[in-house]
């Protein structure tokens, strides 16, 4: 349940995204999350909302996936006080990586992550812009778990419940949580 | 000139980077602004560092191109108290766009922008992790001025004097300012 100051700010954050008509394909109604970003005072509620509830669980790092999880995950690490792991797309990232490949709609897609930037027995947050399907936080949890990091919590200021992706999620063992919720696509 | 106490967190910045001989090919050596992100102490000095060059100049929005500009400019905006704006690669923004391409050394690339991210006048700070040969950021000045916008400062983390992305900042009427440098490429 969220309360009452929750409510309001989750409402406010909710109107600043834009929606963008048959975007990227006709049918499908897109959640534009680069208006929250240009509107500092949604941009700031939505960290602080994450703050505020993250806060209390003593994570040790956060991961965000490239590249919305970056403008979202980065904020959200130096206010916890801790570092930011990036998540990103195939020869991205210099060092010793592990991979993980996933299904999309049409085909597959890979992230990464730098061997060395998890440590067995860290607490990871896992922040994207927008919890759909749930393939892409699926496999960022699958990275880390493989490195030996725990995974129990994931946060989005978009949720998509029609995509199923809480489900996804819940069956992985990781927590959902999303600033605000749109119904159908 | 640097102070000494800009130096010494500036060294201390320089320390974290790590340097990956011959990535991505023989001969170069990459310096991975990712491990800075993943120490906080570092990483939260690079901020700190960037809000107190750029607060007393009063900028209206921060700009940062994808991806690993994301990182240090959307917290930096959220510090400054001022609205980000992602500038990205092709097919990625949803609403209508303006697009630039720009020379890479093999082949070219293309930035492009929300047209209704700039408004006329806007002071417009812009952020990238490293100032190679300038060519991205040439790129992101250009499309904000098209729409507008005042762009007469870009901030970095890294910088590589040899690459002459100052000479070609200085010659678009650009102020660039990197927290740390490395000689050669």
């Amino acid at each position: 349940m969220l309360t009452t100051q929750e409510s309001t700010r989750s409402e406010f954050i909710k109107s600043v995204v834009k929606t963008v008509p048959d975007y990227p394909k006709p049918g499908i109604q897109f959640r534009d999350v680069t208006s929250v970003l240009e509107n500092y005072q949604a941009f700031s509620q939505c960290i602080a909302m994450l703050v505020e509830k993250y806060r209390p669980l003593g994570f040790n790092k956060v991961a965000g996936t490239e590249a919305r999880g970056f403008l979202f995950g980065a904020p959200l690490a130096l206010e916890l006080g801790i570092g930011f792991v990036p998540v990103r797309k195939p020869n991205k990232l210099p060092r010793d990586v592990l991979s993980e490949s996933y299904e999309l709609e049409y085909g597959k897609d890979t992230l990464e992550i730098h061997k060395d930037a998890i440590n067995p027995g860290d607490k990871v947050l896992l922040i994207d812009d927008l919890l759909a399907t749930g393939g892409t936080i699926s496999a960022t949890a699958k990275l880390i778990r493989n490195l030996g990091g725990v995974v129990e919590y994931a946060g989005f200021v978009i949720g998509l419940p029609a995509l199923h992706g809480y489900e996804k999620l819940a069956d992985l063992g990781v927590e959902p949580y999303c600033i605000c919720e749109f119904d159908g696509e």
